[in-house]
């Protein structure tokens, strides 16, 4: 059965603390009516700092579309290797052990994918497939995790590399005060993050069944305005209410393969936002510490978009469940989309090499 | 085994000749050095005609990235449902039978996916897995078939539908006098396209066997500069070149399948170009007279990008080949990447329901 391994990640060495984010608000929005509203925003996401891939002064300044997507492909470029190399040595393959490559990314947009610059310099197969999704934003973390599942179902014994490149400081857009603007310049943090769907052995989530559901008529809730100046990042404020109609459908699905979705072993879902979270454990009618390594990652991170389920994932391998633990993995985002999983934790195939 | 049912395909109604062209050519480039190369570029292209979403004088203004996008979104819109319908048709299948929404188009950038509306607005059912691609360009025809195979291989029964929406002429650059830009400017199509992927039953090609390579260290050879004006096409010289080292590993996938790549039935490849084609016939060594369907559509339509694998199959079907034949599909791009397959001809299943 395909196994989800160990996640790697790496957050940028550029940090921003909540302090400093009120501050720049402060001075981006002084005098002005949006102020107090984009105060209470960015004090309600609960995230203590972001890791950025520039200086705060570069990123707060807008050099034009082309120059953010030529520092989006510079970035990419020097921060991906590292990832790929931990999340392979995770999962105890080579480069040439893949067998396709899913690239997911909302905050660049690269044709040929990096998929391309990665099988020509990274020692990947030049047969390896390449999948590049673009357009399922946060969700697309969990779409990768389906996708991998389905690739490794349809061809026995492979593996797939899974690479998550959010770089959505590159998305900042100085003149925006939307209230989708004002939340995500208080949200949202950089992160690479890489993981390694296995076809057969290795340590980690059994993936065993996956889902997608669609929150009907919410196209609008969750968009990029794609303008000379990029992608703006709209939001409606009916978002946070989402979790309402969706737990039943995490509910069902669970069901579905016979398990309580309320007694779970462990539950790896998307970081959107504190309300998310809360909403979700409410609605689940579990207790919002069940969802400790999302909390966790959205306070130290911010919410990274697709890599916030790999790296809820890598944290809950730091403190590994015991075998046969049952999960879920869930990334939600425009759509608007969840991208489901349930997984059960498995080390039972090759004892002894899980260091 | 996955069957790839008869595509639909809606060519727009606005429809530029040849000799429009090079008319437009001539005045765009007026008393410029660049003018012998883009009239010998645009005549060699061999495209009779093309269609194109809004009138000429419309497509030659670039009224701004935003407003482009606008039109792309509004375009889409209207022209996909009518094509999904006879696709689903041609498939004997209801929108609510289709598993997964595979949306491919390089041309346009919409968050959340086109699948979201569609969903919304087409009766698919809300669970409806979404794999839109963005950045495969012209290979991405090819991939959505590959990766329609894979999902119905790893979801038994399951059936996939492919949408590829290609409105090449909103990627029209008036100021752009590169030697990509001015073959484009020539070459490329608007189209929309769709196809089912059936996991059982149907009439139509089975699809046996899938594979992607990526041709060593061209990874710049075809691809997108991304400028505030959008996405402006980057061609080199050396691609039509390719097809050289492209030959050897679509011999090898057929020899590995236990077929001779010379002597298959039919052959759906993507029409780049009349060099990429007279090419491949060259180093396949086989009569150029097999790629008919491919010149057909170049012809006709120009390059229409991921809708040119569906449109050859189209024509195929209007011909279609004794049970059992083969065939080889083949869609090329930036990578530089080749997405092939091989299949069989099949109409066993259901007898009698092949108008």
């Amino acid at each position: 059965m395909p196994r989800l391994c160990k996640p790697a990640m790496n957050a940028p060495e550029h940090v921003i603390t909540a302090e400093e984010t009120l501050e720049f608000a402060a001075r981006a929005h002084a005098g002005k009516p949006q102020l107090p509203l984009a105060l209470r925003l960015i004090r309600n996401t609960g995230v203590q700092k972001r890791h950025i891939v520039q200086p705060i002064e570069m990123t707060l300044r807008h050099p034009g579309l082309e120059e953010r997507n030529r520092v989006y492909e510079a970035e990419s470029k020097k921060r991906t290797p590292r990832v790929i190399e931990e999340a392979l040595a995770n999962a105890e393959l080579r480069a040439r052990d893949i067998d396709a490559l899913i690239y997911v990314s909302c905050t660049g947009f690269l044709m040929p994918s990096l998929t391309a610059w990665l099988i020509n310099n990274l020692g990947f197969r030049f047969d390896t497939r390449q999948i590049p999704i673009a357009q399922l934003g946060c969700a697309a973390g969990g779409a990768a995790i389906n996708r991998a599942h389905d690739f490794c179902t349809a061809h026995p014994g492979s593996n797939v590399l899974i690479v998550s490149c959010e770089l959505c400081s590159l998305c900042y857009q100085p003149d925006a005060d939307d209230i989708g603007s004002l939340l995500s310049d208080g949200l949202f943090g950089d992160a690479v993050a890489a993981a390694v769907v296995r076809g057969e052995g290795g340590v980690g989530i059994d993936l065993e069944r996956n889902a997608s559901y669609l929150i009907p008529g919410t196209e609008d809730w969750i968009s990029y305005a794609v303008k000379d100046t990029g992608f703006h990042f709209r939001l409606d404020r009916r978002v946070p209410g989402t979790m309402e109609p969706l737990a039943p459908v995490l509910r069902e699905l669970a069901k579905d393969h016979s398990w309580d979705v309320g007694k779970l072993d462990f539950y790896l879902v998307h970081a959107g936002g504190p309300r998310i979270l809360d909403d979700l454990a409410k609605f689940l009618d579990v207790d919002r510490t069940v969802f400790r390594h999302s909390w966790s990652t959205l306070r130290e991170y911010g919410n990274i978009a697709s890599a916030v389920v790999l790296e809820a994932a890598r944290r809950l391998f730091e403190e590994p469940p015991a075998p046969g633990a049952t999960g879920l993995i869930a990334g939600f985002g425009p759509g608007i989309t969840a991208e489901m999983a349930l997984g059960t934790w498995a080390a039972d195939d090759v004892p002894g090499t899980f260091a």
